[in-house]
């Protein structure tokens, strides 16, 4: 509850592969913040200065983004957005049991749904010129099925996923997001719904703002 | 640190598909419970019984482990140590930014490193029978080597990822000792240690001899 003696500082690309389109994880990070309404300051990278050195001393695997507030440096986009909500109120129910629950679909999200998320998109991304690109893809598509099913009965007609908006939520639109283009949403209204609830935030729209900012200054570079 | 009106209860596979190796996820909330010395009972569900929908009421994604503990249920095993770890003393350090780094390291493992250690094990169990397996599965190898060159060089000549012996020292143990028969880890012979030193603790074994008990059952039932 305690504010930070300087802003945080979060560490995102200079130049982000999604072009502005709010895929990166630095854009969980920042949409935590602004529904905390705590300010913060972001360091660009390019994939080059990430493979440095002197960036692996702040987060050992390259990727950002990392976290800094006074003395404490955090990695992994869900360790961060789960301080935050400990950190400020807003983004965990007081209940105990509530609170434990949210942090379980914040792993939910970055473990059972993300998983099979992103091994599809990167199999998009970099085989798509294999020959076994066109029969393997729908191998792909379905263990992303499975777990959409799963998810889109278990939110059923709720708002959020366990009650009122949490953490849980920001990681779970974040990593739901990224099927954006992929067409597989479509079929499940009531997540393309929890999707667009989340968009329509105040603090999603800040944090979204922000990070299309430093693409469009990419391009006047 | 208030100790439960009753035991906890845990879900595990009733025919694990590991052979009591403890590679399913359940070996790591023993594990964590056998740390703080908290007794536990298991209740043991088949594939077809995950299935179902009164054990989908309790775990979403019919997985295995699930967790209940008086009126709190919970699911996903990074979120189910790390409330022990919460609740029980023991697996966090004191210092509320090294506890955040631990935090950290349960992401860390569960979502960096256990994603492609998971992808290349589904490969190889799914498509061992596919046209392109023997030139994709260089290109899953080395994905996974990515992670562990970083890990073994972020642990070093470290007993553990950060300091003392924490909750993310139990995710990523369980997460590498997923590639025990790749071969993949022997040339990482501090990662190797890092494992040995792990499965020596006391409670280690006793969580392991559990998850292998279940099995023993099972070939005589």
């Amino acid at each position: 509850m305690t504010k930070s003696r300087s802003l945080p500082v979060i560490t995102a690309f200079k130049n982000s592969p999604d072009k502005g389109r709010g895929l990166a994880r630095d854009m969980r990070v920042r949409w935590a913040l602004e529904e905390v309404g705590q300010a913060y300051e972001v360091q660009l990278y390019t994939f080059e200065e990430l493979k440095e050195p002197s960036y692996r001393a702040l987060q050992p695997f390259g990727q950002i983004p990392s976290y800094k507030e006074d003395d404490l440096i955090l990695f992994e986009s869900g360790a961060i957005v789960l301080h935050i909500a400990e950190k400020y109120p807003g983004l965990f129910p007081a209940d105990t049991n509530a609170r434990a629950r949210a942090i379980a679909w914040i792993f939910s999200a970055l473990n059972t749904i993300e998983a099979p998320i992103v091994e599809r998109s990167f199999f998009v991304m970099l085989e798509r010129d294999k020959s076994w690109y066109n029969e393997r893809l729908p191998i792909l598509d379905e263990r992303v099925h499975v777990r959409l099913r799963e998810l889109s009965h278990q939110l059923g007609n709720n708002d959020w996923l366990d009650g009122v908006f949490s953490a849980g939520d920001i990681i779970m639109v974040t990593v739901l997001r990224r099927l954006t283009s992929s067409g597989l949403l479509e079929q499940y209204p009531n997540l393309c719904e929890y999707i667009s609830r989340a968009e329509a935030r105040p603090a999603y729209q800040r944090a979204f703002a922000s990070q299309l900012a430093v693409f469009h200054d990419t391009l006047k570079s």
